[in-house]
């Protein structure tokens, strides 16, 4: 059995590329937004990436809000990516032991993704319930890439920053080689500490494009001493008009400024 | 239009009741779970308590680990609760403000639920897009009822525990009286100062029943100068032999334990 972290820097090393497509299906991209038009641009984006994504990164908030028939979208979009690519649903689940099991059992098992974003507020025992099946992963928030992130990520509890704490908790956690952290490209600075604090953990990197996040700096830190995974969402969807040249021109293109920096 | 805390206090006045009844639908009480047998007790588990509740809280994690089809019985759910009660999303919601507003769209649009939980850790802006409508409220976590709760929510900054910097935001925020805060029964201290902080704020309260909180306490230091909700899961869905009249018998027993001490 492969451990996702293995498996997450195998994937890595062998396309020698550190992107992950976020999908964040905005109807309001769209003159005329039906869930068959969007559901049709997914599929687009997937087969216009694949040759560049080492992962692809559904947010889950735009398919729940067509209920029902968002989650039926979901599942056909998980099947549609296949095995040659990570999934990871940004979920950013986080409740109590009896709860985060059934999350666990959904993002995992009924939808088939291979890793999770989880937020870390609950504490440990609600992460638990992901961490247990070496296969399967999770990536904790740690330090986001919103502007309110300082809120309470940066307060300071005897000198240190909450989210060296929620750092430090990762690393103890990490028995079973399935954990990574969830830092925004907007936060540099607490990259590099981060970066510091565990050197190995993979983390993954939204805030580039759209959010304005510095690439070139975010690939540097980050894949110093372990895997930063870069996630683009809405520069790669949504490029230029939107055909699946735009899409995989975009695409490419961050494929290749990250392999510059390398 | 009347603000979704002046909606929450007439319904508790009007039915003399603090009662929300939980719907964590588990498979594992049952002998033979299927989607059908799940579905058709939580049509029961309402019919059975809509005497003694004034609220329902859906726990999302158990209808999203059957994926689609878990989300139309959600749907079902909430119409089938109607507009008699208070529909309480239990989905700890918390992302970056665009994903957010899609997240509010599911809950308060889509599915029609009066109010959902929030996960603070990403600070105000993850916020914001669910406090727009003052018809529509938020129950914020803020010291939450598992034992890990403490990992960090009680963690000092500046002398001061991180929950409290919750309660803080929350009462500046509440511009338009649709906040609320979510405290642990099992966590009656904590209780205490935060009914001190926010001394008008609806309170939820997890943790009586299955996890042991005191229910007298908690109902007492919670309603002393504003609404404290009670909630009770598994101690009501799962009563006895679960039959109707078990169910039936079990929330009432909830709801006179409760009037006696208010």
């Amino acid at each position: 059995m492969k451990s996702f972290n293995s498996k997450l820097s195998e994937i890595i090393e062998s396309k020698k590329s550190c992107l992950c497509v976020g999908l964040d299906m905005n109807p309001d991209a769209f003159d005329s937004s039906s869930l068959k038009n969007l559901k049709e641009h997914t599929f687009k984006v997937i087969d216009a990436t694949r040759e560049f994504a080492v992962a692809y990164k559904p947010n889950f908030a735009f398919f729940e809000r067509w209920g029902a028939a968002g989650f039926a979208w979901l599942e056909e979009t998980v099947l549609y990516i296949g095995d040659e690519h990570i999934k990871i649903a940004d979920a950013k689940r986080g409740d109590i032991g009896n709860t985060a099991v059934q999350y666990a059992e959904s993002v995992f098992k009924h939808f088939g993704f291979d890793s999770v974003t989880i937020n870390p507020y609950m504490g440990e025992d609600s992460i638990r319930p992901f961490i247990r099946d070496t296969e399967k992963g999770v990536f904790i928030l740690c330090r986001t890439s919103n502007p309110s992130a300082k809120d309470f990520q940066n307060k300071l509890i005897e000198g240190k920053p909450l989210f060296h704490e929620v750092a430090m908790l990762a690393r103890n956690l990490n028995k079973f080689d399935n954990i990574g952290l969830v830092i925004g490209a907007t936060a540099l600075e607490e990259l590099s500490q981060i970066r510091k604090i565990v050197p190995e953990l993979p983390l993954l990197i939204p805030g580039i494009g759209a959010q304005g996040g510095d690439l070139e700096q975010s690939v540097q830190v980050s894949n110093k001493t372990g895997v930063g995974l870069i996630n683009v969402s809405r520069a790669i969807s949504f490029a230029g008009k939107m055909t699946s040249s735009d899409i995989y021109n975009a695409a490419k293109k961050y494929h290749q400024n990250i392999k510059m920096v390398l």
